[in-house]
């Protein structure tokens, strides 16, 4: 009885699975445009192999003799998590018939061409077809896999495990509950001045800045690389190699330092996941299909949002590298201190834009976005009614009047690539940051001491220890009871804006 | 009777071959050096895939059906021809046993490692126990897929097929006989000045030149991108993505601006295979296992040193181009004319390492390495005789005592790397490449006149007709003979390097 023949299968399935991602990173920072259209026959290939491999013979074979070799361990041991969730992956797997895989990904391309086309012209109408053909094949694959409740709680699981359109139902009203009057008083302050923020920032500058402040926090570019690309993400190929990118407007300096922390929070989770977890199932995603180590879509984002927002949007941090800044553009930013700047990057501007929302604001598109979402699954909701319904959500959560669809209901790609449930988990890893926060000052005070003297080591080697080493053995809710006592809870959430946003 | 089933398996296993390939440029060009060692992992496994699944029963069903849909074409249709290449590929690897696939790759990492070392303390001792396990598996390897008279043949016939042990002596003793009167003249002559080559050349404009001419030789940049490397290479994620890099030395000129134009003579052939062929068998080494439509490494090399050395190392180039050049090195290159360009990049100088060799002792090179492999390979010659046989052999063809192994043999990656056979691929590329232009001359004169016009699209189109279009569908002598109606002769290159050394 050995894991032995179990640990070639998965590392096998790891292979091909981060072998997608660098021919996905590629596709999104190097490759000239003629390669699309094969590359994405590419990657198609590899998830297919690495979906055949775990539902094959010999992986049947190495889980019989791996349930075996793991059933005298305790039920949280590493490799007794590894052999279960990688069983109820086949078992997930094996519930979705191939041909259903297939039309899934064949509409993806199609119905992410027609939304292009479709934001280009903000029409609506060209996209609505795809939208509902891919709401048709959602459902198709919500009852393949099963739910109790509602389909939407099968889609939410592929991204954050654990909820459910009702538990998000109440997390939101306590959301918008507590987000209401803050919202109230940040706008009824007088706005701080952010013009300084827009005067011609040359790419080096920006660059040279964002990356120093990765390794500061962290970031180990003997492992990992920051590129140029078009939407910032984060991707990993294993721990040893873990890559950010980035944007650059010269007229919005924002833009790129805080993409820049914020992958940099998503890349130290990666690179610090445990040495023995690489090339297995606790660094591997086995139902979405690609290697990863964080546990959930939430989890993930509540380490990027966390340095983002409660490190470096603090004013503590621009105290100590306000300098740093002015020393690549000392006249552009003559003018400006760090109560200055701190007040700027954390300006309350309700806007049309998600990706360009302050973080007061934020949750507001989210929650919006997953109300629409959850009423479209059900059929409560209708295509042909979205735009109506969007427009006056934003009316609604926001006081604005969507000018067209290209600023409303057509600025997202989540929905023209098939990732209806991805929403909620932006607003979870702002609730689950900001708990993480609090259990580090109640637990170890000195951390946050030295991270106010930009000393980040002791918060990073607080959260390797609670979260990042940990990989996917455990799921977001036994990491935030470990760490913080209690699961998911939004109450450090909501004092966390109320002191930043109505102090 | 549909050939639908075969081209679905063949593209699948494109798809993981063109994967690979993306993640060794990704590996030369853009990874941390984190990442080297699940890198390599991460390869081995898509190689695995791809030969499994074309060891496959999936295959199998296809392949018997597809024999049966081109049992009616003539024997050289693109279909026929795809289908008996990929039934004789998996007769290749079914003989040979997977233990000997995995012993082979194990084996080339250590050896690897160990050369480097070696090479780093220029110690043969170092390197030899790998190199003499390396010659026991590829003497089982060549025991396993079979040869007749010589195991070199069976190595041989993975780069070049058609050419034997005995064939390349033959052709190495024409080879030999006519370049030694040559190498005579042109070392009786006065040496040419190339004091101008060495004078501190900034990359960007190394890089501007070099890509410029690459475009005018009919690069496409929509379907391919020119990077930095050590060594440099050109790699094709079929022909919709086809990508060559260089290297910059400030104090060396030619270094990048031939890698640059050698690199664009292979990535023309790639870029030019008929797009009917795309994710084919005729655009996939099935027995070497990699995406690529180069018919052989002979003829690949044949473009890459045609566009070298017949283009752009000839006179008329330079007068055409060097002034392009001096705009952007216009005070270092001031006191040069085309004459003393052309000049010093035609010197011929006898010297210690092959890849800094001129066009004319180059062979001389490649001749010694093959004559020393076969004896390798057979037995005839001693692993720890080899450092001795080396430099009496660099003495009686080059006339120079090696200094050291370094500069001796452990110059080179190859046998680290298990190529063994490879070599003479080089020095048929340099014949095929002059046989070639001496047909272009008889067939289409205006083809010639233009390219010393500075204008390439008629040659590019006549290469394309010829050689490029048809990927892997001819042998190379079907190429040769379609193309020049002799098999592979020598006599051209031997005019060609009379004309250019010793006129």
């Amino acid at each position: 009885m050995t894991l032995d023949a179990f640990r070639t299968e998965i590392g096998a399935i790891n292979d091909l699975l981060c072998a997608s991602s660098v021919l996905v990173w590629d596709s999104r920072t190097m490759m000239p445009p003629g390669g699309a259209e094969t590359r994405g026959l590419q990657i198609a290939t590899l998830v297919r192999a690495a979906r055949d491999r775990l539902l094959g013979d010999a992986m049947a074979r190495a889980l019989d003799e791996a349930r075996r070799a793991v059933e005298d361990l305790p039920e949280d041991h590493p490799d007794a998590r590894a052999v279960a969730q990688t069983l109820a992956a086949v078992a997930h797997h094996a519930r979705v018939p191939a041909s259903l895989v297939e039309a899934r990904a064949a509409l993806r391309t199609k119905a992410q061409a027609a939304w292009t086309t479709a934001r280009a012209n903000s029409d609506f109408a060209l996209f609505a077809p795809h939208l509902a053909e891919t709401l048709r094949l959602t459902r198709a694959y919500a009852d393949a896999v099963g739910f109790e409740a509602h389909p939407y709680d099968a889609m939410v699981a592929l991204f954050e495990p654990g909820e459910t359109a009702a538990s998000l139902a109440s997390l939101f009203a306590t959301l918008r509950a507590g987000i209401a009057p803050i919202l109230d008083e940040a706008r009824a302050r007088p706005q701080a001045r952010a013009d300084f923020l827009t005067r011609g920032y040359g790419v080096e500058g920006q660059r040279a800045f964002g990356l120093a402040i990765a390794e500061r926090f962290g970031y180990d570019l003997a492992r990992g690389r920051l590129d140029t690309t078009t939407h910032p993400f984060e991707v990993s190929f294993t721990r040893e190699d873990v890559r950010i990118t980035t944007r650059y407007h010269a007229d919005w300096l924002p833009a790129s330092l805080f993409g820049t922390f914020h992958e940099t929070g998503h890349a130290l989770y990666e690179q610090n996941v445990d040495p023995a977890y690489t090339r297995g199932t606790l660094a591997t995603d086995l139902i979405g299909l690609y290697g990863v180590g964080g546990t959930s879509f939430g989890a993930h984002e509540s380490q990027s949002r966390l340095w983002e927002n409660h490190v470096a949007r603090s004013r503590p941090f621009w105290e100590n590298h306000l300098e740093e800044l002015k020393a690549h553009f000392p006249e552009k930013l003559a003018d400006v201190d760090a109560q200055a700047f701190h007040a700027a990057v954390t300006r309350v501007e309700p806007g049309f834009i998600r990706v360009e929302a302050d973080e007061l604001t934020y949750d507001l598109h989210i929650m919006l976005r997953v109300e629409l979402e959850t009423a479209l699954m059900s059929g409560d909701l209708a295509v042909a009614d979205l735009p109506g319904a969007w427009n006056a959500a934003v009316r609604r959560d926001l006081g604005l009047d969507v000018p067209d669809d290209r600023r409303g209901v057509l600025q997202d790609v989540h929905w023209s690539s098939g990732y209806i449930g991805s929403f909620p988990t932006y607003t979870i890893g702002n609730v689950m940051a900001a708990q993480l926060m609090d259990a580090v000052r109640e637990d170890d005070p000195g951390a946050v001491a030295a991270m106010e003297r930009a000393d980040y080591a002791p918060l990073a080697d607080w959260l390797r220890a609670a979260i990042w080493r940990h990989g996917r053995r455990f799921s977001r809710d036994e990491l935030l009871v470990r760490a913080t006592g209690r699961t998911l809870d939004p109450a450090p959430y909501l004092r966390h804006l109320a002191t930043t946003y109505a102090g």
